[in-house]
């Protein structure tokens, strides 16, 4: 258990690597993505998106106040990775990508069809924090894939999905299923 | 890519399942296992946990203004269960789990000895949401296992810690390596 001391740093990982989309009109349609994201609240339930001022979705989302989180798969690392390395200034990311726009219901904002579950967010506040703002959000709405819908039990297969993880510089598909929440104090069954 | 809408929720994944350790001196020292945790800021670095009022860990911190996030491995997965099921008002929970609280270099709080990585947050605003309260800090110093500074380059390998990810109720190990940051614009080499 010897420990070497680091410089202060982001090194909370694994995290998501999401594609924020936005824009109010298909002119302006915008996908970037993000690490720097999360969940703040169980209820109400809020999120939020922290970008780099220089961001072209900064600029968008600061005037607009509405996104929509797209969670991100293993078939999905190419287009995230491009998303997050390219800039909305330069190229159209929902067509360089062949990816779907799809207008949100509750939120000036498209969502990517190709994503198994999309997140509508409202802006609350903005905090500006140093190299990054943050957009504290409430969730508005969520939609997701019709196929991940389990018809015997009515539960929500995210599993299926394939979700991916970014780890250090890294995108990792999820492996090995360790336990659920709870497990750790589950009551064996007699045999 | 028909969609099903769900009702407003809190759905981002995969995310971490950090264990937090707090507390001034031994007979306080406690742990508690968050998910709604992550980074906010790169420059200067600052990231968030969020805590429900009831929690035994959340009137440690509120007082003491200081924490320390552990980041979690597939070893570990029954610990940061049990850490994120049981009070710290019934457990010592560092005995509970044979975990080694060892003084965090920078905070006042314990670091737990078999986390890989050891991040150390003071906090700067204590934020009121609802269910949750936002700690959000900043990252003042950071501790990381010896055998995993590679000596070759310089570089941590933090992809050798097995770090768990969680995902809608359960844990996973990481799986398969897609891909770096930057890999969709990577040049292809000349053969």
């Amino acid at each position: 258990m010897g420990k070497v001391s680091f410089k202060p740093g982001t090194m909370i990982y694994p995290l998501p690597a999401v594609m924020v989309s936005c824009g109010e009109n298909e002119g302006e349609y915008n996908i970037t993505t993000v690490a720097w994201t999360g969940t703040v609240c169980s209820d109400p339930p809020m999120c939020y998106i922290s970008l780099r001022k220089d961001r072209h979705s900064h600029q968008i989302i600061s005037r607009t106040r509405q996104f929509v989180i797209n969670l991100t798969t293993e078939q999905l690392a190419a287009a995230t990775d491009w998303c997050g390395v390219k800039s909305g200034r330069d190229f159209n990311k929902f067509e360089s990508m062949g990816l779907t726009a799809v207008k949100a219901p509750d939120v000036n904002a498209p969502m990517i069809g190709e994503s198994p579950l999309n997140i509508e967010c409202e802006v609350v506040e903005i905090k500006e924090l140093g190299s990054h703002d943050m957009f504290l959000s409430r969730v508005v709405g969520v939609l997701a894939e019709e196929s991940l819908m389990k018809e015997d039990n009515g539960l929500f297969d995210l599993e299926s999905a394939g979700l991916m993880a970014y780890s250090h510089g890294k995108y990792y598909s999820l492996g090995r299923r360790l336990g659920f929440f709870g497990f750790s104090v589950q009551k064996k069954k007699r045999k």
